[in-house]
């Protein structure tokens, strides 16, 4: 199998085969055309990546930083011990290290002073869309206080392909409302609202994982998300379409790069804390609330 | 097994176990319903349904019958022997004189001066796209010529399923350009564009098929657009998502009709012929002039 680029021995196969460097600059080039198309980042911009330790997030650092951008990184304690371990900061603290970038680190229970498990508990969502929520208001707040004005985010195909499907199966208003939000920028609509972007969004995590190895990257994998572990019937569905269709999910994030949908609530501040919410007091404090109870 | 609606012996189950009645009633209900939604038909309205003789249109028109719609029907010849059969024409005229509705009649060579098996070899589409493309051009002047001002067809929820997924895959503007046509309600852009109605889109095709059956209808398939012998990828795709979501193609027009694309060629009048256009000659007339050389 030779590499489409320099016709030597190829290493890997995903979507054309590709040697390790010929791979990296392939990768990198996409990822650069996104930023640019879609004005992604600006000379004056202050950057922090928001990096898990997964292979996805520590792709995309790699990636805006090999491509010579400024950026500082900022790593979560979620709290919830099957979401979160102590390699996984260690893993993103010796990247930082390695190549001086500034590393932040914050945990959910000492940033929002909440009990994890209590406001887990609480909390009527799955664990998984909790974990979100806080993370956007966590990376939000700690972006706009700490003067950073882009959150560059992890976001890739899979993800997006995976959301758009349970979107359509959800069909509500709500689930709507943030897919016309996955797009490669959401640009702040409210000054508590911290631009957002997603500088791999039409990578795909097969693609992301290759880059952080050939880029002699620790990875440490959430056991709960990934890929390779799924059994939901989406995912079922979305492996067979990869088999014969294997750029769809790509082409599922160029759709909806296209794409505007109907009807979008207005921001305005929680009554309680302050944040940028679609209601009245927002879902954290809210959650916050019924624990006290 | 037990009908949902009056607890009787089911006969068919579809989404939900129905008897014969109660299917109609539930098919109808939510006919209207659609109907209702996008304030697709109002009073003073001349509307001709475009019926192939087949289970979906006939459907349609069946639908609109009983609900009481005052409705006239074209049928075409489209002139290839796979795709149309005197049968067709029978089946639909029989349909018709049953219950006094005006029946048309049309054949792609007459109506556009051609001779179908060259126009079919000079188009560089497939057959299918080519006889979409003169379908939709002559059910839009023959609705206009004959004072018509909705043409309703007989597009169903697997129609834009499956048109959706090869969008996606095509990737192009132009396949996104029609997938946001693709809703309830096509009003009319240009004078010379008459507006367009979808009664049934949010109903399958088994059920179309269902409903046909129910009310007695006799009925010609196209062997070559036959749900049941389709076997290309995209096709294969719905069917693993049918096992596993079987609404899941209602879902994908529900969020169609939410969505908005961005940008949209103006229409325009052919410089030959007349009729509208994304062009300076419309896609018939180029083809035309091909033959003619």
């Amino acid at each position: 199998m030779k590499c489409v680029g320099c016709k030597g021995e190829a290493e890997i196969k995903i979507l054309q085969p590709f040697c390790k460097e010929c791979f990296k600059k392939h990768y990198l080039r996409r990822v650069k055309r996104l930023i640019q198309k879609f004005n992604m980042i600006e000379k004056k911009d202050k950057i922090v990546v928001a990096v898990s330790g997964g292979k996805d997030s520590l792709a995309c650092a790699q990636a805006l930083y090999s491509l010579g951008f400024e950026i500082s990184v900022l790593h979560i304690d979620v709290g919830i011990k099957e979401c979160w371990s102590p390699k996984a900061k260690e893993v993103t603290e010796k990247f930082c290290k390695e190549k001086n970038i500034p590393f932040y680190f914050a945990s959910f229970e000492e940033f929002f002073d909440i009990d994890a498990k209590k406001f887990f508990e609480a909390s009527r969502r799955p664990i998984c869309a909790t974990c979100g929520m806080l993370k956007r208001a966590l990376f939000n707040k700690f972006a706009r206080e700490n003067n950073f004005n882009k959150i560059a985010t992890g976001h890739c195909a899979d993800d997006v392909a995976k959301y758009f499907f349970k979107s359509i199966v959800a069909s509500t208003e709500e689930s709507f409302f943030w897919l016309s939000k996955l797009k490669p920028i959401t640009p702040s609509t409210h000054k508590k609202i911290v631009t957002r972007i997603r500088p791999i969004l039409e990578m795909l995590e097969v693609e992301n994982l290759a880059f952080s190895k050939f880029n002699n990257i620790n990875v440490a994998g959430c056991v709960m998300c990934s890929y390779f572990q799924r059994k939901d019937k989406i995912t079922e569905i979305l492996r067979k379409i990869d088999e014969k269709f294997p750029d769809f999910k790509i082409k599922v994030v160029k759709m909806l790069e296209k794409i505007n949908f109907e009807s979008e609530k207005e921001i305005q501040e929680c009554e309680i804390c302050g944040e940028p919410t679609k209601n009245k007091i927002c879902t954290i404090c809210k959650i916050k609330k019924r624990i006290e109870k």
